[in-house]
């Protein structure tokens, strides 16, 4: 653990990854004797993603790591030289070598907490040179996480309370990295469990894994174990041949199901039988490897049954191509028929877990009335998010010396909100969200119950609202994941949909909307 | 670099980032006596990305250090050991810590081949155990590598081989990897240049980058640098104070352009002089802070215009938001007129540099015939790739000791080729590709000139083709790039479709699709 620890300590400071425009500037700053001015940034995004209307925020302890780190090393600052005028004032260097975080502050939102357009999840105000240089990492620390935190949260209110959720899809993730903030950002965003055992280790997600068709097709059948003896689960009693129990089940059941007792692919069994062995206690089947009906369901219900003859109680099984809907309903059929016909009641309630490309219509499908599924492993759709790969967030300069800025542009969309701001979030009598409202920090907080006047964005006319309060803090990576769950719990039906126009109101105190109003007139020549 | 040489060394060895499901194959291997029988494994795609017709293989590299340095450390056993059942023997545990890949061949595509759907980019055997385990990491290492090279490989043929593309997504990828591996394999894939310091430090891609809104609107205008001077460029004669020469020149500027001169803005210009002062010899303007037009430009020339007297050259303008192509169209123009007038005529060939969301679609509009622009940074689009942000790669057994597998499954699509096998890239007289074969290892290869029959991939007739060889690895990143540059020349024009079916022909010999066929006659129940 003490090694993991370094290494994540020692890839969160990695200081050169970021833009080579950030050391430009930075030279630049210093250049011009600014490099300590007092500065603010904000890190916000523009619209939410998938056409929802609503995003998590996450990536905050990824965040906070860096801060922590973040120092230039002599080979940095080495490289850092090869890329700059090789006539710049050594004295640049000297201030690079001495840069730490010490005079950053970040004042953000909790992770897990419910994030809308333009309402700032980061504010990082400290040196301009440096506030400056940790645009890009707090870009990539952010941008990423709450990505993959919001479209796990929409995959949870897609599936509703009940189903299970693994998130599986380290090997469709851009590499190392990717994989383990799409790992801990998904279990954030309400997922149960992850396939990823590094981000159990460092990141305490509940990991869970059975078996690859790789391993099932590995068997021919005529493989021997070195031991092929089962001790009974109470521990008492001789152990038993548990393949040769196996067989003797296998004819009953192909009895039952009306199959011929050659049809089940005998590498399989023998491949559910070595799974079975190394874990009698927790045995699980994956079924399509052949053909679920006349191999892998025979199969491994001969081997259930065999162990059940020991006292052990198998978890249950998994599907992996076809209709996952469809198969599951008949699956269960059969776990019915032949717990009622073989009187083992317990295997008609056996688990059953789907996987093969499950995204947000097909999550729907499998999660509708009457689905027999339990568990759901989606992987490409959660850690790729195709719908929308990028929450495209920014960092925009919103006041330097205590003065406000304001990028103005050719762009309506990419014009800033100036000035050093809070941002309070209002709850109505029943709890619901009512608004968001950006002030300046100067302005006074809201007061519950008061009646506030407020624009909102983008419109030219002021509405009233009433106030409420912001949320604190909270530690875990578990309790941010219940933070979460508590965060979306507070979206009304309007908010809750995943497609269609954003509702939810971002306004701006009068004061705000003047000191646009001001700036826009002045800067735009 | 020692340091950060070691932190890619740790980071490759991390095997626990992986799925937890090959720790349980791998117990369930070791209990039936199979962890060190001999297996091969085949990684492959599916179908070409992007609805194209082609990919280029990349990750290699990465691959090669994950296979030196894989090991489990204490830490790492002791959590597993905590996540599988308490009675698990703990010679388990002893094989795991003796694990390494001295037992494992990989044999691979050269990095920047193109590479077609089923034939395999690598061919990984050795101890099943080991071989298994490394499943999810050569995936993950693999698969998003080889999509970005593709990505990157794509645009470069759409952008031709002028323009100058450069990668600028490292705020948009899955985290710190992601970015860095986006960067590595968009400069393998045919862009020039990245803005990610980290890739230039660890991988020697070229790295580029200037100044950002934020460095603009930083400056007021009221700021005073502590030495204004600038000494001219050959070094003789008398430094002069920049800005003020910069204000003499402006009023040229906006009589010329019929601009009044309080219309640029003093803070942009202010920032154009502080970049100046610490790049003379590599100056550039980001023009549309303000108003492209009515600040930007204007400010620009007068501090280029200034920087001119002192034998400086500007070298270019960014441009990042609106209608690029026709903004570059008119800053060439008042570059032309510009330069006439003040008979400057460096200043008319100044590089015009844009960005800002540009994809395939935009980027064709920005290289068409006439464009103006000389440079196309390239970010969410190259690194996230939102057309299909994963490549699908698979990993699948096609042999336990000499032994062919294969999976059979409901899906036609999901069945696997059996057996070892090695691919050869046929080439025709003019050195255009003709077909991938894929023969079983035992077979002799194609000759040169000699007619070979082979069954196209899932046609029931074979045809006839005339055989070329296989291409050599070439070692550096460098090299990999211009190795993908010289493969995508190979490809005809019906190749280099980037949308539409895939014609490319991959082709089973005799002998393959004999066993192909006898197993699904004998697998199939």
């Amino acid at each position: 653990m003490a090694a993991e620890g370094d290494l994540e300590a020692l890839a969160a400071a990695r200081p050169l990854l970021t833009d080579l425009y950030q050391v430009t500037m930075a030279l630049g700053y210093w250049r011009a004797g600014r490099a300590r001015d007092a500065a603010e940034f904000e890190l916000f995004f523009r619209r939410c993603p998938f056409g929802g209307a609503f995003a998590l925020f996450a990536g905050l302890r990824d965040c906070v790591r860096l801060l922590r780190a973040f120092r230039l090393r002599d080979a940095d600052v080495r490289f850092l030289a090869s890329a700059l005028p090789p006539d710049t004032d050594p004295a640049f260097f000297e201030h690079l070598r001495a840069l730490d975080c010490s005079g950053v502050t970040v004042r953000a939102l909790p992770e897990g907490s419910l994030a809308f357009p333009g309402v700032p999840l980061l504010r990082v105000s400290g040196p301009l040179l440096v506030v400056q240089l940790l645009e890009t990492p707090l870009l990539y620390l952010v941008g990423y996480a709450s990505l993959v935190a919001t479209s796990a949260a929409r995959l949870r209110l897609i599936a509703g309370p009940e189903k299970r959720l693994m998130e599986m899809g380290l090997r469709r993730a851009q590499g190392p990295d990717g994989g383990l903030t799409a790992s801990t950002y998904s279990y954030l965003g309400g997922f149960d469990s992850s396939s990823n055992v590094l981000a159990g280790q460092l990141r305490g997600v509940p990991v869970t894994g059975t078996l690859a068709h790789s391993f099932v097709t590995s068997f021919a059948g005529n493989e021997v174990p070195p031991d092929p003896m089962l001790a009974p689960a109470a521990g008492e009693g001789p152990g038993v041949d548990l393949a040769a129990r196996a067989e003797v089940w296998l004819a009953r059941v192909c009895a039952h199901l009306e199959l011929g007792v050659q049809e089940p692919h005998p590498g399989e069994r023998a491949a559910f039988v070595a799974y079975a062995l190394a874990f009698p206690r927790a045995f699980q089947g994956l079924l399509d490897s052949y053909s679920v009906r006349r191999s892998g369901l025979p199969n491994f219900l001969a081997v259930a049954l065999a162990l059940g003859e020991l006292g052990y109680r198998a978890v249950g099984v998994r599907l992996d191509s076809g209709d996952l809907l469809q198969q599951a309903r008949e699956v269960r059929g059969v776990l019915r028929t032949t717990a009622a016909h073989f009187q083992v009641p317990w295997l008609e309630r056996l688990c059953i877990t789907v996987s093969n490309n499950v995204d947000e219509e097909e999550l729907a499908r499998l999660a509708q009335e009457g689905s027999e599924v339990n568990v759901i492993g989606i992987g490409t759709s959660v850690v790729t998010c195709p719908r929308q790969p990028s929450l495209g967030c920014v960092y925009k300069l919103v006041s330097v010396g205590g003065q406000p800025r304001m990028k103005l542009t050719e762009d309506p969309e990419k014009q800033t909100l100036p000035g050093s701001k809070t941002a309070f979030r209002l709850l109505g009598a029943d709890g619901a969200l009512l608004s968001d409202v950006l002030q300046l920090a100067e302005e006074p907080p809201p007061q519950a119950g008061q009646e506030l006047r407020v624009w909102p964005r983008g419109a030219r006319e002021p509405c009233t609202v009433t106030p409420a309060q912001l949320c604190q803090p909270l530690p875990s990576l578990a309790e941010s994941r219940a933070f979460a769950q508590l965060s979306l719990s507070r979206l009304g039906p309007a908010h809750r949909r995943l497609h269609g126009p954003e509702l939810y109101q971002v306004a701006l105190s009068e004061k705000l909307q003047a000191l646009v109003d001001s700036l826009s007139a002045r800067g735009s020549p």
